[in-house]
């Protein structure tokens, strides 16, 4: 399973994902989900992926080596727009499909993929895309400011709870790896360590890149800080009325 | 979809559920998914059901008319200890999937069942199970001291930070209602009112049963204080520091 999350800010973009593949409980894989195409001045582009390892590697190849857009081949560094970008993720998705969609139909293996797709190109807006399995897109608003792919219910409530479009980058940085931490906790198909990125709107290269171990002094102290500052948010409520 | 969560303590017993059933999202009932059978000085058990009504009503009427157990017709006022009312839920289960099961899966309708049973029956203990679709069931221990049916993956991170087997019982009512009311943020499938139960370990009859609606003042002042708290403890910690 995976984990992944990105905040659609007013400040920019903030993406996490965990690293973990697994085939069965006895064949699990570290691959890393992000995957960062920065021209620094020209464009930041971020893809994170979930779903058949297979499927996800060969759209991230395709869109590197080029898939037919509107009669034109175009890759992810030659889109001239966000929303050319998703389209063109949209059309690897479909070209793989074309390939393996039957083949693997024949096994009763699901073409189970989705991507979340962010970033800015010179000359455009900062944009949050998901791309689902057919190759279709929705995207981020200022009223729906993060999507989430894989295993996303058990970080899901924090982040309905305490993010807003407004949310700064930092606190953003703060509020996706708390919802990790409560991913990680409450499944074991999720794993360390994790890819972060954060990206400020009009700066056009990445602000911030990391790679988060289970040594990371700073995920630790936000792992452990948060598991306190929840226990002692849950003593400090009173018990309900009626129990007395 | 349904959200019930049911915490085996030192104690005694808290359970929780919510009465949303929905067929479709334009299909949308309360039914009580909490069932309590109580013979005070003698019993008190009570079962929280989820999957197909059809099914999981059937389960209930059959517990309380008769099954078969070990060549002898038991219900659910007449078995001898919680092992033996588990093992009768479980053979209304199979009897049921008996009935149901071949025409359910003609029509490609999933054989959608689980229950929670817990209780305590004069000369035995307090115990708490989970039955399964196929009759089969586990029991709560010191170490796995809950079990969740239903929309259980919003609600699970609090529970496995804050609960122990030693977790008071007024504390475990708090701990059940803020595991619901993430459940009741994030999944629009699981609703209000709810219905509550605590049981005091030996006491063989109920200490609390409540149905908690929107103007529930206790449950609005934890879930308003919940959500605060939250928003504390998130603003106490620092941000990761490589942000500066």
């Amino acid at each position: 399973m995976t984990y992944c999350v990105a905040l659609y800010l007013k400040d920019g973009l903030v993406m996490l994902s965990d690293t973990r593949t697994n085939a069965g409980v006895d064949h699990i894989s570290i691959f890393s989900k992000m995957h960062v195409f920065e021209e620094p001045g020209d464009r930041m582009i971020a893809l994170m992926t979930a779903g058949n390892l297979s499927l996800t590697q060969s759209v991230v190849a395709l869109i590197q080596e080029g898939v037919e857009l509107d009669g034109e081949v175009r890759t992810i560094s030659s889109v001239n727009g966000m929303f050319q970008a998703a389209q063109l993720v949209g059309a690897a998705v479909r070209q793989v499909w074309k390939r393996d969609g039957h083949a693997l139909k024949e096994q009763r293996v699901d073409f189970d993929l989705s991507i979340i797709l962010g970033g800015q190109i010179r000359g455009d807006r900062v944009r949050l895309f998901h791309v689902y399995a057919a190759g279709n897109f929705i995207e981020a608003t200022a009223d729906n400011a993060f999507f989430q792919i894989g295993e996303h219910k058990y970080g899901k409530p924090i982040l309905d709870r305490a993010l807003t479009h407004n949310t700064p980058l930092e606190e953003g940085m703060k509020l996706v790896l708390i919802s990790m931490d409560s991913t990680l906790r409450s499944n074991l198909t999720v794993g360390l360590p994790l890819d972060l990125i954060a990206y400020r709107r009009d700066s056009l290269k990445l602000e911030t890149r990391r790679r988060i171990g289970e040594d990371d002094p700073c995920f630790k102290e936000i792992s452990d800080g948060w598991s306190q500052a929840l226990r002692e948010a849950f003593r400090s409520l009173p018990p309900p009325k009626w129990a007395d």
